[in-house]
């Protein structure tokens, strides 16, 4: 029998109940809704509003109740339509009466916030535990591979050597502001909801700041109906999780790149490599296939979130229900993508020789020979121009930059000298770099260093 | 030890295993791989690929492995990663050297297009059965309200009069068109990727056109470039849903409306309802709230697989094992809605008294009107002008127009006759709608009688 | 002849330029592309990589631009690409030689990541403004209108009593996150790409943190090739955007709800109203019908630059172009919405008497008669289940609670006393409530006190 | 003056006229809005409603506004709201009282739900036309380059050698599944809403076959609620444009990977090229980068369009304004991605040489070999494993399968004899296909034929 029992003569329907049950998903929530369910008797009794005995009596239960789910003797029941009213049932079972006052002062709506509350910040802790376990997996790689040069590509075309480390650090950045949109987001949904009930409040005498101390909250909401109607922390939460896995979608593409038979530039130990039912040969970096493939996922996670949400009328609606569903999918997701990540990353080898030799493909050192007539006081458009004559003087000719000849050189500009020769080649040219963030040796160096010292690695 | 195993010396990580993983959800398209399985070696039977006396054996191990499967009996093996292995090593496991032979002229890339192909299918059609129950529901729901007249509303205002049953059946005509959609869809996805391979065909002398026909597929697929790596079909059905989802999120809201203390249109029974945890006189209409609110995942569904295939180069990448569960879970959706839907129909009744009561409010009869002045001849903005201002002198005077005497609507214009009482009131009104597909007794009746007969129901 | 011309020879064909120009859009940035050239040159100058009467002549030049797009006597041209090459050839054209020296340690990649988060951060604070306006025309409207007691709803159904002043400063809290949500996006993106070149830094003595403090950055972006090659910044801005877009559609759904004849709580002033080209008596809300309507396309937005940005490689991709339009979208729109919501609830007038009149149905006083019984000692669920056949009873007669007898009520349970009238009834109800945040009259003064406040209204 | 005049007495204020005019966009609804109207006059004075004169003075009328409007010479005016009403106002300045007559039976609901359709209707026919070229191109491209061989890829990793022709050919194919969906659209939507005025017909003795007729409609729309209240056709339409554009991203991709100076497999022409501002050297694939990337924003017009429509009540609401814009950049993006795409196939060369030199790398005759052991009787699952250990002994040896010798492969089977040499190396490999739609020259030469037929080419 439902516990809205009084003015119901008929139960729903099975087609109904398997529609609208939640069960089968936020009991997920168990540990949370616990836990809040101590925090609201220990007030009620404090309060006056429960007796010592009785809230023993259901802290008692509930630690009884926690124990049985945790090991997987407790049975959850379709009939009982979601996470709360199972263990509420379930405790009165348990207990008897006392049970029937742990609901005083609460409803389900402000209770289902609080539990997703707490869920949302022990999820977005996990997350930025691992975004660190990536990024140290991360730094580990770079400091690793100290020295190697790689192309550096717009439009994936050849543009500037770069230092590989500082490619990797790239990526150390861009998941560090993930992680910081994640503990702001943290910090905005840190607020207890619990004590609005249904929407309006209570008249009861409640003290909704000491459950918001016991259950770690910053302060309750100051708004009873706010309390109970919005999920923008959801949204955000689920927000900040599509940025980090468009992030991680990019380093997917990069590394299934770079696995390439055309790349070249790294092998995938067995350990993070898949092969083919048909083709024997084949070696496949499918683990960062899955990581930039998952990250649709995570995109249709908050597109179904913010559409859910789009034009509801006030206060709780029942559509509210599906908010669930998508925030634990993503999380799980953006867990994987970060760990299967980080384990790549500590799975693969640079081909070092195999790189090198293609370094002289792409004429990488334009540019740094443009920045030499610049030196000289050529104005910049000027010699871009001299340059690009260059540079098609060398697709004439089949060589690199570094093969023409002075008097060649000087057919284009009086300006050059010998000592162009030290700005040509791919090795003189990344280490002209000198700007702050360049890929300078110097600056990558202080830019690993910094990453070492605020991840806390031991400084090599 | 992995099916690829020839160069491979170590097995992927366990974090690797967990995230690469499909048999969790992909182990539902087990009918369809068993049927591609066994058409597949009757055909390399018939080729001479396969002795007959192997091919019975695997169809006999076939058979038994899917009695297994049904019966709960079939332990999945998350080791064997996806549905299609652990068939084939079941197969393997039970009868031996045979099943070795099984995948000759076959890859994974061709058996799981197959098999989704088929499995979408047979979720189509289920969903167009659904509609048609739908659309019976709506029907019937019209033919026991007949003679019932609501507020039509644009712009959620009054605005003309309307027969209930042209509001119930022009949703009968937009699930019409999504069940065209599903079968638009069906059409085009019938085509057959087995045979492809991994991805460019087979040198081996199979018979293409024979498995195609087993399976009930129109003809094999002309290109295994294509055959193995799109996914439109997918896109394409998720699409159809979706927008069959927007026309139920909007059934869905309309019927919150009317279930609403405002509006009071309809009750809804017990067995479609729900009640509060705290407010012991709530009545709900969950169902429906929540048809609208699962409309939100069914476009976050298509928006995970429409950016799961965008930018990936030919030909399968392994992004694509991604595409199956927002299917699987937009078809249980909507699955879902339909039936709710449909039953939340059969399970509410319409306040006749108090629906008539209010018609009076918000001067639907206006338009009626302007009609009656066009008819005597004024053009219709003049028309639309007099009448504005007749609703105006009822504002003052907060009344109806039918309770406007005749000298103060000649106030407005002498063209106003005893006659123009025959167009005020709402029923009146109603009356006079004459036009095809109108709300008129006339028009109203004949569509219902146009759907009697389509749905072949009898006609009553 | 385009800018790159040196190793090309010939144009691109109609069709590519069309395609690929930007300046019919990003001429939206020239103001904030000025600001960063002006100060480049000012650094380079600095810097000796300019002569001071270089950099006085551009200085000069651009003002002198400056001057002609504000006052439309500028020539856009397509052939020029975009906002950048039109300034610079401008300038060119305009100054000459000195011009040529500007592009010095600068490519377009770190100039349109510069101008872009410098337009960004203009936009957030415009919006950040628009929210306080729209936030004080709520707390005006709240002040206004005190004492209005008006059902709340969950599953849009009546539920409790609330006061007016309740809700809408329930939206002012959602508000007043999303100006939170807009300044922590702002803190973050607030740092300098300008430097970072095309992707590599530079070999050249520039200053870095001139630039950036020049333009009120908070320092420089450590890493060059995540300095141009990610628009992380852009995501989020838009997805705080569709988070606040999300709340203005349910006030839209709202006060759509509201001005409905069924419900009738507010009449829209004609200034915030429009009409029906065809029937004459309607007067509709649509100001906030599109403020619920255009949610959609800022959502659309967010999910054009999700979906842009995934899976690209590092670092600029020219597909990083389509990042602008959606960007302005969403910000044209919201400012729109929150101007036009402001204006609405300047523009409305509550209709006292007719909500008074309305509400005794719904039971609205159910939960503070359960309430009632728990103070007497009656464990909540207990409470809970004799109220509902209360309300059973009510419905059965067709009255209101407080049509009971106290006979009748102690039918149903012996602890009903006389005191219980005093609960009974709306007013009653709504004067019970007293927890923190709730709808009680003084919570709610306190709450409206802290807007007035915080909003830096003077106190009433 | 607004045409709603007669009940209000105030304008609405400009911040309300800014947000919720369309004329600055539906004015390009204007051609088809006054073919809709020239329908409807003709229609009303054939029915009695209008004399033949005043048809005649409208239908002169609509000439000269259209003459106007095609020349330049018509001022939009934004208080006349939208492209209606600005030309029935036009109308009205030009030929007086006839014009206030063209408005009778027609609300502004059917008119542009039949704009509209017979707007979408034009579009989609343009767009099929572009497919068409986009496929002719692809062809031609085909046909100039029979006999070269590249590597086909599976996980971004060489998998099988495949001929050229029959991975454009895959591209062509997926257009035209494209091109089918969009006809299925055309069809679906093809029906005539007018007539249905605001929501519920009319009284006035309309013809609605007549005017659906004349607009070269199918047939009426059978429910008049249904037709102004649904945009399926629309999202329809742009869920078909969303599947193409996915297509083209990947092409998009492809291109842009066959670019990089690491594939190397084409060239494009400096038409379709475009430089770096700083890089003297680049020479960049950017139209296709940019079909790349506009997919996205083809996806976000999609999902703006779902999540607008998502949860409104029946019949029209002023949301629905906004369903135009995302249609109509949708449309104008896929015509730009076609168009260019298409120029992108005319203006790119192969470099055989390289692509020819690269062949040898990946093993891409591993399969073939599997087959070979097939065809010699080993079941398919032992030929991988022995084929994967021989691959293993190449990479061992670093060496193609093709130089193992005889000894060294019967090490690993006794099996292979002399003639396996016959299905090694790339020229061998490809050669054994024969499977329909495989790879093998036959196989593709059909295909070839088959297109060149269906899209009338003169056959080469």
């Amino acid at each position: 029998i439902k516990l809205w029992g009084g003015r119901f003569q008929e139960s729903v329907t099975d087609a109904v109940e398997r529609f609208t049950e939640s069960i089968s998903y936020d009991k997920d929530l168990y540990k949370h809704d616990i836990r809040g369910s101590r925090a609201h008797a220990s007030m009620l009794a404090k309060q006056g509003l429960m007796s010592i005995g009785d809230r023993d009596s259901i802290l008692a239960g509930l630690d009884e109740i926690e124990r049985r789910i945790r090991n997987g003797e407790f049975v959850w029941r379709a009939d009982r339509e979601d996470v709360h009213m199972n263990i509420e049932a379930a405790l009165t079972d348990l207990i008897g009466e006392p049970a029937k006052k742990l609901h005083t002062a609460r409803s389900r709506n402000d209770q289902v916030a609080t539990d997703f509350r707490l869920w949302c910040r022990d999820a977005i802790d996990s997350i930025v535990a691992r975004i660190k376990d990536f990024q140290v997996a991360m730094v580990d790689l770079a400091v690793k591979n100290a020295g190697i040069i790689v192309p550096g590509y717009t439009h994936l075309q050849r543009a500037q050597p770069v230092l590989l480390q500082h490619v990797l650090l790239a990526f150390v950045e861009q998941l560090d502001r993930d992680a910081g949109r994640l503990l702001d987001c943290r910090a905005r949904l840190n607020f207890c909801p619990l004590g609005a009930c249904a929407l309006a409040g209570t008249g009861l005498p409640i003290e909704r700041f000491m459950t918001s101390s016991a259950l770690e909250f910053s302060s309750p909401l100051r708004n009873s109906i706010d309390a109970v109607s919005d999920r923008d922390f959801a949204i955000e939460f689920l927000s900040a999780n599509s940025i980090m896995a468009i992030h991680l979608s990019r380093l997917g593409e990069e590394w299934v790149l770079w696995s390439s038979e055309e790349f070249g530039f790294i092998t995938p130990n067995d350990a993070v490599s898949t092969g083919s039912s048909i083709m024997p040969q084949k070696k496949n970096p499918d683990p960062m296939e899955l990581v930039r493939g998952k990250s649709a996922r995570v995109i249709g996670d908050v597109v179904t979130l913010l559409t859910l949400c789009k034009g509801l009328p006030l206060a709780y609606n029942r559509d509210l229900q599906e908010d669930k569903e998508p925030v634990f999918d993503s999380v799980k997701t953006v867990l994987g993508m970060l760990e299967v990540s980080a384990e790549f990353a500590r799975n693969i080898s640079f081909n070092q020789d195999r790189i090198k030799k293609a370094l002289p493909a792409g004429h990488l050192d334009a540019t740094t020979l443009a920045d030499y007539l610049v030196h000289k006081g050529i104005p910049f458009r000027t010699s871009h121009d001299i340059v690009g004559k260059s540079v098609a003087m060398c697709l004439g000719k089949n060589c690199q930059l570094k093969d023409l000849s002075l008097n060649e050189l000087r057919s284009l500009s009086p300006i050059f000298d010998e000592d162009v020769y030290e700005f040509l080649g791919v090795e003189n040219a990344v280490n002209k770099f000198s700007s702050y963030g360049s890929t300078g040796s110097e600056c990558v160096a202080s830019q690993l260093q910094y990453w070492i010292e605020k991840l806390g690695l031991i400084s090599q």
